[in-house]
């Protein structure tokens, strides 16, 4: 991995100073978490880790932990054979598998049975094994995990869970090259993308695609119709269901783990779009609704859904029903067309169900404040419950180049009303292809997000973290403060701009009030006073018992002495 | 104004092309926009425009907009006088002015007095000058304006206008000089700072502000005990009243136009603080809190309280009740020493309007989202609807230089709750004192939450800037895109990071999506055939009528048809 003057190290020992990848055993498995040491005798502080088996030749990939799980389910090799190409090294080649039968998780979690990839999702979440079995059966929550992606360390979204977050990579005509695209994942499973989506529309999507699934930790997910497109020469009138058939199936036989779907984008609500500020802004909605209105006939992805569900439930991937209506620009928010594609989601999801095909619904977009709840609400309501996969959503249009700010608002508001898993937006969303630091930003800042609003749902033991890196500041152990943050090395960095000195790693202030002024280092002052002053306590408690009368009339006192 | 290659030109015309700073005319008053024009025969757009008169130079001030108004007003010379010192220049000297009998805003305003004030924010904010009285009489907004101050442009806060933002300067012990601090005043007003606070501790506190004073189009605050503290020598126990007293004064005749003044950290809530994780993290709160237990005594600006107010009427001087028991980490958030002192603040309020004295509370500071809305509910119950004006909030610990994104979610939540002012917070949060890029960073974020609250309220006109920015994404009027952006700099060296050239200015697409999977691109081409196409016309309407029956079963059919 390069690194130059603008980024920080890609490793994760430089990423982050004094803390260990270590394991957790659980039944039958070994769940890898992010220990962070600490000084002045304080337990280490253990944190949910997406980085991933560490050093390895990205010429042959991550060690596939699940092969022996998925050998033991009703599997055969493939007869189809993928692509040959001399841009797929030996090392990264495996069999292909295929499903005998259904083989997702939800057909193995309504039958009753917890299969390792619950139990390592259990331990890795803090839950008991059934709990997450059921969360499964009952569609509130998916495991994306084809059968040809034995490399991933299982996940789950749903919103009982910790909020996860969803990192976009992949090149486009514009920019971009294979290898750039993998610094770009394992970059991205470093910071803490808990899912990538490989949405390259350029070049080699293939042999992209199969560089990144044999490298990466954790789901990747794909929205095929982006390479169905290429195969037709970008126009959108020449796609046909059996080419988007034959794609679907290629990327399933390389290990997609969920496909984006744009079936619900009807012929019918085309036309509700017309007097939109924005129109269309999803690539996908956009490019069917193309489709539709050259042939006048309704989407094929939508009159061909149980066929796909047929392909999808032999390799265990999931739906990500796309929301190729949703609104682009504060004016669009919560409209007709959106709201008419939504509920159709809804009625998809039934027919996944039905297949025990797992299923998550994608939601917006630019909405702002005040309309982000209706739609958490809606989707819960017409989706059944199935978890809610929402970008952003950006509270205002009128920032571009800040709309990691602007989108993380609505991500953190719509994560704390139930919404399991966060799109990422970067700085660049809007201008151009994110690079290394665009991908950091975005990821750092969904993070933040994702915790808050585990923190407002109580996610249990999520405060842990807060409270650790809180008593280090009031402690003044500054290196485990930088240590606890998200980004060590930046918060080390924007310390030392002023103070880089060593001693000032264990001064009781900063520059930001300077010695005098630190209210923490006057407040140990008080507090160590106030143990030993039998005056004050006394004086307290004299002021307590008589109120403050000074300037509290008769009318007032009531609700004073509350 | 230096620059550096990590900065952007401080200068209006670099930071915003193809923006004019124009007035419109009031009653009396002319008041500046600045306008952005835009191409293709669009409607130019004005936005709410902070950044004082232009090209003045630093050592005589900008022009004194008031000084009439003031004079007609009962003032006289005051018979201190200032502080010689050489190191303020002869032209930024004023005579200084104290009020016969009372001259503040909320005092005209309850006699039913418009003010050109007024009339001046009548014609900013858009509503009727008799709205902006109202609203100044009843106590629920205030119009920070000392007479000593008469450069400035009068702006108002309170929860049915605009949202404001307040950005922090001010050199400490260890950093920093007055033209550094002069520096950051302008660059903070040309980004979009209503207010700055001046919250400087080190060397030479009167002469900087005397100098960011006679500069500053905007409101200036303080916390008049950090000076109090430097004259005796950083040592709280050795504070007087009467020290504190004439520091008011000093800073009252400079023109400082609120006061954070501490006055509801009572002796008896010290101890609910021995328990909490961060303790007392505000530096006023732990400074008195110091005080008053190495005196056993009762806080002397609560036992003072009218005295202060007797001082204030005379210059119209707003009280900014400070917060100096808010909590500095989510473990403290909302606790007992919290609420104890907010009480007692809107105890405070109520004397301060019984002198005619305009008031806002302060407000925390670190609190998860589900626990923002108690902050605002209570303090509109207890503080009588007086401003809110809080610190964020931030609504998580764990991400140290990145505490401007964790706020800005809690401060767009609360500012949509109604908290009238949010003061800004800088990456550097927590770490040191901020430099340039740190300042405007945080500006940026702030006018980011500030807008998105403004919309979510539904505070009038303000969507027709992200309507005019989303129009001009939709019809590829890339520049138009750009200059509406609020940082037009970084908008458009995003994108020209990957599309440089000129010719991508007028391109229908960028390097996100590239050309072939632009969706605005495709939903003209959609607008554009569906307009003209007959027969897809009918199709919709068929489908429309007929519903889509493909998967909707009879028990469905009712809801989905909604």
């Amino acid at each position: 991995m390069t690194t130059d003057s603008n980024t920080f190290p890609g490793d994760y020992n430089d990423a982050f100073p004094n803390s260990f990848k270590t394991y957790l055993e659980g039944k039958g498995v070994k769940v890898p978490v992010r220990e962070i040491r600490l000084s002045g005798g304080e337990e280490p502080i253990q944190v949910y880790d997406t980085s991933g088996p560490l050093n390895h030749d990205v010429r042959k990939g991550i060690p596939a932990l699940r092969k022996d799980w998925i050998a033991e389910r009703g599997v055969e090799n493939s007869e189809r054979s993928l692509a040959q190409t001399d841009m797929i090294p030996e090392g990264l080649k495996r069999p292909t598998l295929v499903g005998k039968g259904n083989v997702t998780q939800l057909h193995y979690a309504r039958k009753g049975i917890i299969t390792p990839e619950m139990e390592f999702i259990a331990v890795r979440e803090g839950f008991p094994a059934e709990f997450v079995r059921d969360q499964v059966a009952c569609g509130k929550a998916i495991i994306p995990c084809n059968i040809n992606h034995p490399e991933i360390e299982p996940m789950i979204i749903g919103r009982n869970f910790k909020v996860k977050i969803n990192a976009n990579i992949g090149n486009s005509a514009v920019t971009s090259s294979i290898e750039e695209e993998v610094e770009k994942l394992q970059w991205s499973v470093l910071w803490g993308a808990d899912t990538v989506m490989d949405l390259s529309t350029g070049k080699n999507i293939h042999e992209t695609r199969e560089w990144i699934l044999r490298n990466s930790p954790v789901p990747i997910g794909t929205v095929p119709m982006y390479q169905a497109l290429e195969k037709v020469n970008g126009v959108p009138e020449d796609l046909t269901w059996e080419i988007f058939r034959e794609t679907l199936i290629e990327q399933a036989e390389q290990g997609v783990d969920y496909f984006t779907i744009h079936a619900a984008v009807l012929l019918r609500y085309i036309h509700l779009t017309a007097k939109r500020t924005t129109g269309i802004v999803s690539r996908g909605g956009s490019i069917i609704a193309k489709w539709c209105l050259a042939h006048h006939q309704e989407n094929f992805m939508y009159t061909h859904f149980e066929e796909i569900c047929e392909i999808m439930k032999a390799y265990d991937i999931s739906f990500s029903l796309g929301d190729g209506l949703r609104p682009g620009s504060i004016a669009d928010a919560n409209d007709e067309a959106q709201f008419a594609e939504l509920k159709t989601q809804g009625e998809l999801n039934k027919i996944a169900w039905k297949h025990d095909i797992q299923v998550m619904n994608e939601g917006p977009g630019h909405v702002p404040m005040h309309l982000i709840k209706e739609n958490m609400d809606k989707q819960l309501d017409w989706c059944g419950e199935a978890p809610f996969y929402t970008l952003g959503p950006l509270t205002t249009d009128i920032a571009p180049g800040y709309d990691h700010i602007t989108s993380a608002i609505g991500a953190a508001m719509i994560g704390w009303y139930g919404t399991a898993m966060l799109c990422y937006v970067t700085p660049k969303e809007h201008l151009g292809l994110p690079n290394r630091n665009d991908v950091k930003d975005g990821i750092i800042t969904y993070k933040i997000a994702a915790h808050a609003a585990d923190l407002a749902k109580g996610h249990p033991n999520s405060q842990d973290w807060d409270n650790a890196l809180s008593k280090a500041r009031f402690e003044f152990r500054w290196e485990d403060q930088f240590n606890l943050a998200l980004d060590p090395v930046t918060a080390r960095a924007y310390h030392d701009e002023t103070l880089p000195a060593h001693g000032a790693k264990v001064a009781h202030f900063c520059s930001m009030c300077g010695p005098k002024f630190c209210s923490m280092k006057i407040s140990h002052d008080i507090r160590e006073a106030a143990e030993k002053d039998e005056g004050f306590k006394a004086m307290s408690e004299k002021f307590r018992q008589e109120g403050s009368k000074l300037y509290v009339d008769k009318d007032d006192s009531e609700s004073a002495a509350e």
